[in-house]
């Protein structure tokens, strides 16, 4: 090809794709913030389907009219019918047990199956229940049969709920107290305790990776749960405006440096009616977590910490006489450890228990027996372990999943547990979660996404069989029809000059290279989350199309602190949160500006939470970059923060006064100079509203102007219908003042 | 004159006052919010002097350093000194009494003279006793001896404090409970409530003219005092984000319909240490007001009005035991009674009193006998008595200030209890405030602005003999040599067609009628308030005219509602606050689109309290006039303002659903198109922030889009520093939508 003719053929390839895209572009449609964030009326949810094992045998897919099975086997996917809500509720009237609406919430029961070895159980042998709740009723319906085998009435008021399925017994919650109904449904009351006291709710203010409080021993019989006192904890006042007149929501919430709560943990049985309380001493300022059974009930094992949260303990106790019996494993940092994951047994070996840690710099799994000797180490490499998802017990492997192929994607793994090996299960160029395994741990029901692929659902054998593998569904692109911007992802330079940081840009669909644009840069930065990833649309979020759409271009950076990228990227903010992040923020505004298409004029940033903070942060610290921000909820003080979050990475206002002040914004506040608008809803429990009153008043008294706007009765964010509105006015903040 | 020499005079006129005009205004200041903002740093106060009588002989001028005297002789105006401050702090050194830093709180004696009949006493026999306070204690000095005569100490903590001039006795409160020291120092506590019942302090929410809850008689032997238990009274929190953590300043604030505080009247005799409570039987929805001791001390009077608001009895107690002994007089109305002024006896005569009510629709004053007997109406026309300032004792004259001048004026008028004659006192075209009767009456020192004089301090005759009357002082212009807008008085019809209603329009200084301006409507516009007057500019505010120098055209107009035009004008509103006020400034914007050099495309609107609430109103209900509205402390729903206010107009929402559901601007809320800034502060205790919160939330569910703001720590109004910050705040947000 000449040059002329390589010219001429660029081109009519250029005009081309211009008037390709323009007729393109005529003919979609424009997604409104209805159809783009979730709670509008419109919008557009990524299609789903919900589906339960049956053994190692089949996949139930829960519907609402009806549950239907998928036979393992790639070749036939051979269907069969399982229950219709017809059949259910005919079962239910009869014995005037109630009436179910869909099997979106049903059960089906493997785990007796699997603690019987569901390996050696054949087909006509395993167990074909299923567990549904109507309004007044737990019930277990033989699917296979058709007959109702078990009932429970459903207490009122229980909150909190955990059922054991081998025995059958419920504990729940009313108010902050703790009780069970057992299987034969006598109810039984645990705690009796004066406000300020919770029993069987998740403590610590969900963090050291709790999320509840009752812990059934494996086969059901004893139940471990939290109580914690926090009568001793300050109370931050809400104002509900809703009642006839204004009344407080009073929240329990300490408060970095100031006095915190008490757990202990107790262990009760059904059987005796008694409760035994660990003796692990004094509970002031230490934290419980981890919580995990021996398999044979005799033992309860959980990770102690100091407030400082620099000295982990994992600990094992008696559950006879909640005597301490060994603290199995210390670790200890000059900055902190963040316990997170329970230990796990090996279900074909009850003397060994997995470990996780991150004192190689990365998440990794270790193997120890029950007396605390190190065994070996299972994993490592600079990439992370993020959960055990369970192990392939034919083949002794645990299943992981882990940032291995890529620090955006999350792929499962089977490790032999023998040798070390590791092999990739599933589709390699996608992140993948939600993952079940099947009762063996033969197969598991994958989720994955791509850039180009919302959803995927499929069956993959563990072994990494790929010829077993087949797709269950694959969810259509919602937004087929509509204009869509392009994303890209590369990476750039962290301010430390080596470490590499991953960017997404988002661009307008028509994008015109010789045009300047305006660009959003949306932050998150703090730890525990990642804003792009190799998933659906690279994780750009709906707010982000829709600006893109009106001619913004939109970037986001995970800066230095973020998740996934292993300790030392994580603690390189610890005691000055912030100030890291902003640094490599700016080598993102760098790196805008290098763009002939960025107008270095018209660069506004907005964020929630720790984004907030980041945005309120960016706006004081380079007032020269920044002409408009939207911050959410933003902390704003770390003082105002709570305890277990806050004193992690800050440590304590006594300890590091020079931190504080320096990530104090309202020091900061007479730099403000250009539009900044702070969202903070009247009951946010999480960053209280102290925070940007606060600094409003910093301002008014610095004689600075932000805006500022809540969200009366929402809490740290704004869900539901409501969500469409906020984007509404955080798009008309832009609108006015940086297009 | 030729016609062509006629226009080329006016061209060169026009050229020369272009020109003239244009040299001046480059040679003026501009003043910034600093200036023109009480609370701001260089802010150009109005001079002032304070004065007060040396019985009829002379006027006392109160300085930093000294006392000086100016002898009531027009010829002469001759100047003596009083006593310095060195002499005056060597005297209370010598008894080690403290020290005082100014004469300002000083107070010099007459009462005793006048009760003994001041005109008798001549000059050589007439006290020069002056009372002043050092932080220990309260001190009278001789200042013609310079002797110390007396002291007393200053309890700690004590508020309200409530001093009598004759027995000595102060009365005060320290938290809720009230206390006497006595002339001879002793501290005697007279009730000892718990938190929830409040003695001694002004009860009713300030309303029905109470101002404080002390009421000693003549003579200083008995206490009167409220005592209000308010044990019942819901309380709204407040919360105060400037504590460590933040916390709840609760007020117990009765909203419309809701349970309502309980308030007695005790008396209290130091002598006898003992307490009488008036007998008036069950307190629940009654208002005690209007108190006033008969002179020989024996009967306490007072009104007494039921929660309807609608029948007020005038009654009369014994004071020795309680008893009820008549109920003198009875008024009625299908709207409501508001009484607000105390009967006054007539000093020559204590068998008779002045009685004021707007019964024959403008409030006037009536003649009675202590019997309830009525004698005659002292005072009638289409004008209104605004206040009884004291009495001529020689001529058996009752001085007071009305609006028989003009509806935009207060003047003093000498009424002959006689003849029922008038005549004017002082300044005819001018408003006259703060008036200060000599001992006999016989003399006054007046105080009185006009649109173009800032404030004239004045002695005047009260027989009205301008040649006895003289200047004390003349404030000077505050912005001379600073660029001023004009300000033009003018009226329009109402919308009910008949009724002159009161405009003020303020142009820029360069105003050009062939130019199209934005015009911003500020608005008040509730009853008890009059925003346009014959004073200092008219009664134009400092932002008013900082805005007219940015380009902007300021109106205002006093609706129908507002004050000083009578009963009908006010109540017209009754049940359905806000519809007929809106009409009116709807009349008004008819007027200003009349006007060639509107801009109809750019109006605006802006007020606060009463007014934010007609800002939110006129932005809802006119949304094709309005553009931009700023509503600091509006009432959004008459259900969450107070009792005693809101009940008068509105009754409750129990016996008025409709006009409440009409007059809430809630149920408006979808109709907001144009840019709604709405301020309202966090600890705003007169309209509690329920109201704004409310109204968001109402916008965010009907999806509109108001703006927010507030300021921390501050009450229904921004006051002190902050309030130069507000209004900053507020002229950017004209600035960004209206210009």
């Amino acid at each position: 090809m000449t040059r002329k003719s390589k010219w001429i053929y660029i081109t009519s390839l250029t005009l081309f794709t211009l008037f390709a895209t323009n007729a393109m572009a005529q003919d979609l449609k424009q997604p409104t913030l209805d159809d783009l964030i979730p709670g509008g009326e419109t919008y557009r949810r990524i299609e789903n389907k919900w589906y339960q094992w049956y053994g190692d045998f089949a996949c139930l897919e829960l519907g609402i009219d009806q549950v239907n099975g998928t036979r393992v086997d790639q070749k036939t996917k051979k269907e069969f019918p399982v229950i219709t809500l017809d059949e259910a509720n005919k079962l239910l009237a009869e014995k005037e047990l109630g009436k179910i609406h869909s099997f979106y919430r049903a059960l089906f029961l493997n785990d007796l199956a699997t603690l019987k070895g569901a390996k050696a159980l054949k087909e006509d042998k395993y167990p074909t229940l299923m567990l549904v709740n109507t309004s007044k009723n737990r019930v277990l319906i033989d699917w296979k049969q058709k007959t109702i085998v078990w009932n429970q009435p459903c207490p009122e008021k229980a909150e909190n709920q955990d059922w054991n399925e081998i025995s059958r017994h419920l504990a729940y919650t009313v108010d902050n107290n703790l009780y069970v109904c057992t299987a034969s449904g006598d109810i039984q009351q645990i705690t009796n305790e004066p406000d300020g006291i919770v029993c069987g709710q998740s403590v610590h203010r969900n963090e050291f990776g709790i999320t509840k409080g009752t812990f059934w021993s494996p086969k059901g019989d004893l139940l471990a749960f939290y109580r914690m006192d926090e009568s001793m904890v300050a109370q931050y006042p809400l104002v509900d405006i809703t009642a006839r007149i204004g009344k407080v929501d009073y929240i329990r919430y300490p408060m970095a440096g100031m006095t915190s709560h008490k757990v202990t943990v107790g262990i009760y049985n059904p059987a005796t009616q008694k409760t035994v309380y660990l003796k692990a001493g004094d509970p002031t300022d230490r934290y419980f977590t981890n919580i995990s059974w021996a398999p044979d009930e005799k033992n309860l094992y959980l990770v102690e910490l100091n407030r400082d949260q620099n000295h982990a303990k994992l600990c094992r106790y008696d559950v006879a006489t909640g005597d301490l019996q060994a603290t199995l494993l210390e670790e200890t940092s000059s900055k902190y450890v963040e316990p997170q994951h329970p230990i796990v047994f090996l279900p074909w070996d009850s003397s060994k228990f997995i470990y996780q840690s991150q004192k190689d710099g990365f998440n990794h799994l270790y193997l120890y027996d029950v007396n605390g000797k190190f065994i070996k180490q299972l994993t490592s490499g600079k990439w992370l372990v993020q959960d055990i998802v369970g192990f392939n017990r034919t083949e002794h492997e645990v299943i992981i999943s882990s940032t291995e192929v890529s620090p955006l994607q999350s792929n499962i793994y089977g490790v032999d547990l023998r040798t070390g090996k590791r092999h990739l299960i599933g589709e390699k160029n996608a992140t993948h979660s939600g993952i079940q395994l099947s009762a063996s741990g033969k197969y598991l029901i994958d989720r994955y996404a791509s850039p180009k692929d919302p959803r995927t659902i499929a069956v993959c054998s563990t072994a990494g069989r790929a010829d077993k593998d087949f797709t269950l569904f694959q969810a259509k692109d919602p937004y087929e029809g509509f204009l869509m911007p392009t994303f890209e992802v590369g990476t750039i330079k962290a301010a430390d000059g080596t470490t590499d940081l991953y960017y997404r840009l988002t661009k307008p669909a028509n994008f015109d290279p010789n045009k300047k644009y305006p660009v959003i840069i949306y932050v998150y930065g703090g730890p525990h989350a990642q804003m792009i990833n190799n998933g659906w649309q690279n994780g750009a979020r709906g707010w982000d199309i829709y600006m893109a759409n009106k001619g913004y271009i939109l970037f986001t950076l995970d800066n230095r602190g973020s998740e996934n990228r292993g300790l030392e990227f994580e603690n390189v903010t610890f005691r000055h949160l912030g100030i890291e992040e902003c640094k490599d923020q700016v080598k993102g505004v760098d790196f805008l500006k290098s763009l002939p298409y960025i107008d270095a004029n018209r660069i506004g940033v907005h964020g929630w939470s720790f984004g907030g903070h980041m945005t309120v942060a960016l706006m004081l610290r380079h007032p020269e970059i920044f002409k408009v921000g939207v911050a959410g909820g933003p902390v704003i003080d770390w003082k105002y923060y709570e305890v277990m979050y806050g004193e992690r990475y800050m440590d304590t206002p006594q300890t590091n006064p020079e931190g504080y002040k320096e990530c104090d914004l309202k020091n900061l506040a007479g730099n403000l100079k250009g539009h900044l608008l702070i969202i903070h809803d009247d009951h946010d429990d999480t960053c209280v509203p102290q925070h940007s009153l606060s600094f409003l008043k910093a301002c008014i008294d610095a004689r600075t102007y932000p805006d500022f706007f809540t969200y009366p009765t929402h809490k740290h964010n704004v869900l539901g219908r409501d969500r469409v509105h906020l984007h509404e006015k955080i798009t008309r903040y832009f609108e006015d003042y940086l297009k």
